[in-house]
């Protein structure tokens, strides 16, 4: 009953106003899985270069995270480097390089392919239709998240595997570029043709907004006074949501806002500090004290 | 029991993707009142020309707006042409004519002198300062409202001013602005140093977010299909914020964020159609829908 996950798992190079680091664990696959494994088990595909070594993989260690999908090849691991500025808004990229990542095409051990929830994090889409062609039963759900490079560069590619999918989690720009529309609910019912139902619109410091058939939600993020590194912050927040989402076995719209909501806490703790370090030393009474914070300060009583 | 406002009541020339207008009824009073007085009773203090005859006038009609303090001025009304680009962020002012504006200083009437209540509209500190020294009491609560023009250029009297206020209306840039920071926490704990309490940021599109010593809130913007034309918006939120704050005689944590939808609510009104088009015509019945549907789309069972 696993959320299967499709993804990257990484070392990045990060530097912000606040400080940098070297060489920390990342990757979409990496953040995703630490934080929706809180809320259900999670089975993870990517691929590792040699320079990831126990230390690396007892992050995972100890949590419902399953690394048999997690492939071993010569060479080194996907790295990326990038910058942000005072704001934290967009980041810039100062270097990329693929390596084991360039040539790979992920298999599902036998085991994964009955897993009833399945996120395609941002790789190539080509890439995701594949995995979902080695469902041997549809999933229950399909998510997705992809990117600007995918939505320019392969677009045929892209709207073959939105067929497929359910819930579509993208930030404005991406959502922007894609329908090509500025205003969000004409983005939403643009998207709705394309296939997923669900548009889940990641908006960094103002939070999230939901696009169900069932109505529109948007909540702002989790008021925070210091934001140390926004990397990895949208597939936490995909972690998050998609993790309750599995968790519930639901997805009416009181379902998706809870989402919603724990997609946003989970992406509060991993702004605060570098890399993964935040998500993997949080406990659990940590998120219950800010989700309970939080639900306080949204609350709006006699509505 | 009135809601004292101070601000313009001018003439615009506006262009957006979707149409121009020119010289229609516009200026901060104008929104504000309009919208505030859904509410509660309005008094304004503004100066008009030549140019505001009695089709102007007309539109505050029926509404309990009082306009006594409505000054006439031999010339011309003040003139603002500005245009949007396709986003309908900020406007880009193209010309601006202070014409009666020029030389104005508010003088209250004996009846407004008592008023519980009283809006700041953006016009030049000193003047702000000179309307709350004019009264003959000290109001329940004095709203401020403010631009980066001031912020930049009149630093030291708009400090004097805000000694004396208690909510602060602005934009992001605009507390960015004064308060040299950009984490909004920590803008929230500056601000509350030179005055004001309650800080309520603008966000535009984003909705509004409000910080007071009882905590924080933050509401997404009504969702809407089409968007025309986002001048007053700001104003018409003030005015729905206020308007709803002095009718409840309360500003606990809980009424002001029933205040921040309510503004929320009436500033997407007036971005549906050119000036206070869409002000003027909407019925409470449509005040009231818009309200439930906004109510059921935020609301969260079981937090």
């Amino acid at each position: 009953m696993s959320l299967l996950a499709v993804g990257s798992v990484a070392f990045d190079d990060l530097e912000t106003p606040f400080g940098r680091q070297e060489n920390i664990l990342g990757g979409s696959a990496s953040y995703f899985s630490l934080s929706a494994s809180r809320f259900h088990p999670v089975q993870v595909v990517a691929v590792v270069g040699e320079d990831f070594g126990p230390e690396h993989e007892r992050v995972f260690e100890g949590r419902p995270i399953d690394l048999k999908g997690l492939v071993r090849k010569p060479g080194k691991s996907f790295h990326w480097k990038g910058s942000y500025g005072y704001d934290l808004g967009e980041a810039t990229t100062l270097d990329t390089q693929l390596n084991v990542f360039q040539d790979f095409r992920p298999t599902l051990p036998e085991s994964y392919r009955v897993a009833p929830y399945l996120f395609l994090g941002n790789i190539d889409p080509a890439l995701q239709l594949d995995v979902v062609n080695q469902m041997i039963q549809r999933p229950r759900w399909i998510a997705l998240d992809t990117m600007d490079y995918w939505i320019r560069g392969s677009r045929a590619a892209l709207e073959r595997v939105l067929r497929e999918v359910d819930i579509l989690l993208v930030n404005e720009g991406e959502a922007r570029a894609l329908a090509g529309e500025h205003n969000l609910l004409k983005i939403y019912r643009k998207i709705q043709a394309l296939g997923p139902k669900i548009l889940v619109i990641k908006r960094g410091e103002y939070g999230a907004m939901l696009l169900s058939p069932e109505g529109v939600f948007a909540s702002p993020a989790f008021p925070l006074e210091d934001v140390f590194d926004p990397t990895g912050a949208g597939d936490t927040f995909a972690g998050g949501f998609l993790g309750y989402l599995a968790a519930k076995q639901s997805t009416d719209v009181n379902t998706l806002k809870h989402a919603t909501l724990t997609g946003i806490i989970m992406a509060s703790f991993t702004v605060e500090k570098f890399g993964t370090q935040c998500l993997e030393m949080v406990t659990e009474p940590d998120i219950k004290g800010r989700m309970k914070a939080f639900s306080d300060m949204i609350r709006v009583n006699g509505l």
